[in-house]
This record gives C-alpha cells, sequence and structure tokens, in this order.
C-alpha cells in the first residue's frame, strides 16, 4: 500500500505511482536538429517519468514527487532534455535533488533570460516561481532526478513546445555550453 | 554555493542550510512520564534538524526541505518524539521521505482522531492539510527523514504544545501501541 522511495536509484514504488515515458518520436521539434532527430530511432526512451501524485494535477492539498530517468545521448550536438515547462500556477515553485548522474537545469525566465545550473548526484535546486525549467544530461550514464512541487502548481508546456528557450545547451568542442537562440522570438 | 543532500546520510549542506537541535530540556511538557524527562540529562539531544529554505517561512515562492536526525531513547514507556505541529496555513500539506531507521509517523485531524504510518527507509508519506504531525523513532538507530513543504505553510507549535496529541505511541511489551489519551481535551 506504502509508496517508497529508493533513495539510490530514486525508483518509486507503489500501487498510486503512475508512470509516463517519453521516445525520440514525442520530441520532434525540440532540437535545433531536426533532421539528426528524424534518422534516430523514433522508438528509443529518452525520459521516463515516475510520480506519486496525492491529489490530482492543479488541486491543492499535497506535496508531489516524481522521479525522471534521463537516458544519456545527443541529437545533433544537443543533450538529450526534457520538454520543460513553466508552471500553470505561475507564482508555484518546485524542488530538484540530483540522484545520480550528471546533467544541468536549465531555467528562463519570463523574459526569456536562460541559465543554468550544474547537477550532480546530491545536488538541490531551487525552482523559483514565473521560471520554466527543463533538465538535460551531459554524463555518459542515466541522469536520476527527483522533483517535489505543490499539487495546485500544473503545468504548461504549450509555451515551450510552441516557443523553446532562450538559449540551447551545445556540445562544443566535448563539453556543453549555453548557447543564445540565433532568432530571438518577438514578444 | 550548491545546497546538497546526501541521498544514504540525509545530511544538508551548504551556506544556505540552517540547523537548530532539541535537547531533553526542551521536549519539557511533550511526555507522559513528567518525572522520567526530569530524571534524565537534560543535555542530551533528542533530535537535530537541518533545514534549506529557499525563501522565509510564511513567504510564498519556494518548496522547502529539511532533515530530522532523531535519536532513539524513551522517555519512561514513550519514544522519543518531535515536538508535532500544525501548520500555520492550515491548508498547506507536506511530505516526508524516511532515510534510515524505523519509526512512526502520528498524524491527527483537528477533531483529535489519531492514526499512525509506520516509517523505514524509503517510505514516502503524504500529510495533508489541517492534519497535525509528528514522528516518533521505535528503533535502536537513528530515525532520519526528509520533510517537503511549500514555503508559505509557516507552523504552529502551539497547540500541540497546550494539547498534545489525542494518543501516545507508548512501548507495551517491547512493541510499539497508539493508545488514546485517558483524559480527553474539553472542546
Amino acid at each position: 500500500m506504502a509508496v517508497t522511495l529508493n533513495p539510490l536509484t530514486g525508483q518509486l514504488s507503489g500501487p498510486e505511482v503512475t508512470e509516463s515515458r517519453r521516445t525520440v518520436a514525442a520530441l520532434k521539434g525540440y532540437f535545433r536538429d531536426e533532421a539528426a532527430r528524424a534518422q534516430m530511432d523514433q522508438a528509443t526512451e529518452a525520459y521516463r517519468v515516475l510520480a506519486y501524485e496525492p491529489r490530482p494535477e492543479g488541486q491543492e492539498g499535497a506535496v508531489c514527487c516524481a522521479t525522471t530517468f534521463l537516458a544519456p545521448g545527443c541529437v545533433g550536438d544537443e543533450y538529450f532534455l526534457t520538454r520543460g515547462h513553466f508552471h500553470a500556477a505561475q507564482d508555484r515553485p518546485e524542488l530538484e535533488v540530483t540522484v545520480a548522474g550528471e546533467g544541468a537545469l536549465i531555467l528562463m525566465s519570463e523574459d526569456r533570460r536562460t541559465w543554468m545550473e550544474p547537477m550532480r548526484a546530491g545536488s538541490v535546486h531551487h525552482v523559483p516561481p514565473r521560471t520554466a525549467h527543463r533538465v538535460a544530461n551531459i554524463g555518459e550514464a542515466p541522469l536520476v532526478f527527483v522533483s517535489y512541487w505543490p499539487s495546485e502548481t500544473g503545468h504548461d508546456y504549450d509555451t515551450i513546445a510552441r516557443l523553446g528557450f532562450g538559449a540551447r545547451l551545445r556540445r562544443v568542442g566535448g563539453a556543453p555550453a549555453l548557447i543564445v537562440e540565433e532568432h530571438p522570438v518577438p514578444p
């Protein structure tokens, strides 16, 4: 009956835990090099999310948690990443705790200023309100992290699907570099 | 600069992490057998809390986390426990994740109905709104758990300091038993 979180693996277990997966196919439009993405095996899993939400999304009354397992890899010169989102309730925050791997938390304000924080086992990250956030795996192993957020938060994936982030995390000379997009989105 | 959470030990580290301690002296009035508590070494540490609060208590905009290290031991036939609290913002929830040890999460509704959930390494616990909560260590080793809550929540320790819980977790025949208080508090 009870929900458990394995502290070493990030595995969330229990009958109330839900699972979702994002394949390379589901990430169409998220990478700079769409041709490279289209040539990959579309069924390859980019990431998997296990979530425990004691209250339904958008309804007050719980702190939710979810573990994301993000595969290593690149699409062109961009690291595998999560789609990223603003919060539907824009004044709601989030907390990320890295379990394993090496990654980057990419954050963007509403005026599209974009910055990043390095993620490594044990790192804890405050995501302020009104800040879009996505995660990239810059290592060779799966990146595993746990997110905590209030249940009323809700997710706005649409803004990022349409406009992207203000900068992309690209592999330049073998190392990650956050590079501002060439074509700023008009206001 | 960054805050880290050791997944195995629960240790929270970083310049923004605060520490507080509760000694046996500070738990005066919380146990049934006050004479037994008074005879103990008053400087003995019952528990220690390391907290990361990106926003000040009572102010919106962050998910906070804190690790509690609760020593094993008894006062009379009652296990060492945290003082317990309602939330000042009564509609705010909390989430507990056990790191190590063996404990009991004791919960109480506003009408003083009291129940418990077993805590063991990895167990995850939803604390609903309007529900007082405290933790008892029923094992031989330190009980370590991490709490997550929205920064606007605030803490009401006073109600529990005055009225206690509706039941006490006592050691009966070597095992924990949740025993309803003999003298219910008048409404």
